[in-house]
């Protein structure tokens, strides 16, 4: 198999941290399809055509290598995800809501992990987790700043987080196995979820 | 420390298999307050005041014994919920979902570390905690059989195994730190919810 390189290849003149920015958007590529477990250095070395001596030198050790992956794939999701400037808060919020289903069908082997080791006690990966989470739901509130449609109160800070937990795994099952539901009708679902919560709790 | 015993001690005439339901009781007590890890055949043993040798007959090896007990926790969580047999749905949904609330408080060391077992990937608690997991949900829809309040659709029956996760996740959060949100909206978050997403889905 001819590896896939990670760009113009090493002869290029690249500063250490552009270099190892290349390495680590190859190591976001190929979390996509795979575990964590199944990203090893030798793989990327293979990959890239570099030796897994520079790798170490770029990155130290395998858990900081994934750490610095995972950490990269999640500022990918945040930003695909991030809400478009204009528009009703609504609207936004749908188009935020299919950008993550987007994020996770082409990312579902990587993502998942992340999740799995997450919830099951990896403490680095729990923290970038809990990031990631915190800035995906601190941004309905900010986002919503003058809280037209969610209401900034203790009682619903708690709702969007169990909301949010609601969406990944409404999203993560229905990419495992859609199940006779649409992708139209997991984004109606995505969708409407979150102001019909706050209206009810809101009566 | 004074053992506390299983029951009226080992002298008592019990068959074998109501020797096992007095230990797992036992086992089930004792993760209440603590994690699968920290849940060994020794403590076990020294609780009921029997030996570690009659305890290994008892359950094979300490999977075994987990797995025992997790299932007799889990069968606990499905019975302490059911919902009363008469009632409007909304009321019974919220007295399920208080009963819920209080086995999580009461139990909040081992669910939590069942949780984690499940969700980072050990297939036997995962097996489990889907069992349970669909126990719960399955009953939504067998409770409401002519699909008065909750249409049994595709796309209701992922969005009910989203709310679940939801449910999880506010009463994991919220014993875990309540962070100004009272038991009473709590509550009400729990029992509003479901009604108001296959509302939002139904429009």
């Amino acid at each position: 198999m001819r590896p896939v390189t990670a760009g113009p290849g090493p002869r290029t003149r690249l500063t250490p941290d552009e270099r190892r920015v290349q390495l680590l958007d190859l190591g976001v590529r190929l979390l996509a399809t795979r575990s964590l477990d199944e990203l090893s250095i030798d793989l990327l070395a293979e990959e890239a055509g570099i030796s897994r001596g520079l790798l170490y030198h770029y990155f130290g050790n395998k858990h900081a290598f994934h750490e610095a992956v995972v950490r990269r794939s999640v500022d990918d999701l945040i930003s695909q995800t991030a809400p478009v400037p204009e528009g009703d808060p609504l609207t936004r919020l749908a188009g935020s809501m299919a950008a993550y289903v987007d994020y996770v069908e082409a990312n579902h082997a990587g993502y998942l992990s992340l999740v799995k080791g997450a919830q099951g006690g990896n403490e680095t990966l729990r923290a970038i987790y809990d990031e990631a989470r915190s800035a995906l739901t601190d941004r309905i509130f900010t986002e919503d700043a003058q809280a037209a449609v969610i209401p900034d109160t203790p009682a619903i800070r708690l709702l969007v987080r169990g909301w949010a937990a609601m969406a990944e795994e409404l999203v993560l099952s229905w990419v495992d196995e859609p199940d006779g539901v649409t992708r139209a009708e997991l984004e109606q679902l995505l969708a409407v979820s979150l102001p019909a919560l706050v209206g009810a709790v809101g009566d």
